[in-house]
């Protein structure tokens, strides 16, 4: 469904015209750098418009970046496969997800945005850690969860941007299953390998 | 040195004082919300003296900033150590730079700017990849460097933004021991460790 051939099929049209406008701007400008006016104008309708359905940029921006990135219907099967391929089954469902052209886009807008302002930052943080700690309970039964799950966002936050936002060529060009080789183990010694004891 | 007291010291601590206030701006507000007119205020000189000095405000971004953010003299004794120990060396020397209070400013300062501005993310991309790979070639004498030197960079990115930018507790809790105990081994399989066969 194309943004622009929904300008003038009533409501729903619209309120998804001005989502898919939000999501380009929000992906290429960042949070602080698209304008409510540039969004409404890619739409093709009025500021006032976008105000009266979506209340706020905050608003607006929530609405179309999608929180939380990762459905847990693509988690689900990560959890079957046990813990002895936790990192890379994660690894694979998670860029299985970003490859997807929309949600590439959706997440170059997120993580971009979230980087240029206190809320969107807050919600990444937490969109991340609270998903990799909800796959750990049944996989680790261990009270490290919460470092175990902010060690593994490291990586996964540091991989997305690198293939999505920032664009290191060896990163855009490898194939899932390079990656998946490469990082799938480091992913897993953090979230069920050895970890230094903690002297606090 | 405190930025305010420079303000009427002459060329030279007036310069100090717009970089000091540029540092602050570009870490609290990223490149695009931090304004040459609000880093003047801070700095108690004219807008006009801040063109003067460094022309754009693409030019004060590089100079607040500072790239590259790790001198070579941080990464001479990294290499020094051998390949056997090379990813929790670089790792701890890593830490080492960006835990100094000024330098994790510099660090917040580059990280979200950079993600906000084409140039900045450029710079920051080449600044790390090349660190990382001028330490490789003596290590490994392989061809697959600029894979593993950028493996490496997205542990690097996002244990940085974890820590210093998003703020994910438990990596801003963490002791410089503990974060290079368990990230550390990761970092050397990908810098000397094995590689998937590449199919392309």
């Amino acid at each position: 469904m194309s943004p622009r051939t929904g300008r003038r099929a009533g409501h729903s049209g619209t309120r998804q015209a001005i989502l898919d406008a939000a999501l380009r701007r929000f992906g290429e400008h960042g949070y602080e750098g698209a304008t409510v006016r540039a969004i409404a104008l890619d739409a093709g309708v009025d500021p006032a418009l976008v105000h009266h359905y979506f209340g706020s940029k905050q608003r607006l921006f929530v609405a179309a970046v999608g929180f939380p990135a990762v459905p847990s219907e693509v988690l689900t099967p990560v959890v079957a496969q046990g813990r002895g391929a936790l990192g890379p089954a994660l690894l694979r469902a998670l860029l299985e997800v970003w490859d997807r052209e929309d949600d590439g886009c959706r997440l170059a807008a997120l993580l971009r945005s979230a980087l240029s302002n206190e809320a969107g930052m807050r919600m990444l943080r937490d969109s991340i850690v609270t998903t990799v700690l909800g796959l750990l309970p049944s996989a680790t039964g261990a009270d490290d969860g919460p470092l175990r799950a902010s060690l593994a966002a490291s990586q996964i936050i540091g991989l997305a941007l690198g293939r999505y936002v920032i664009g290191i060529p060896e990163l855009v060009d490898a194939t899932r299953d390079e990656l998946v080789a490469a990082l799938g183990p480091n992913l897993q010694r953090s979230l069920v390998g050895p970890l230094p004891a903690r002297g606090r």
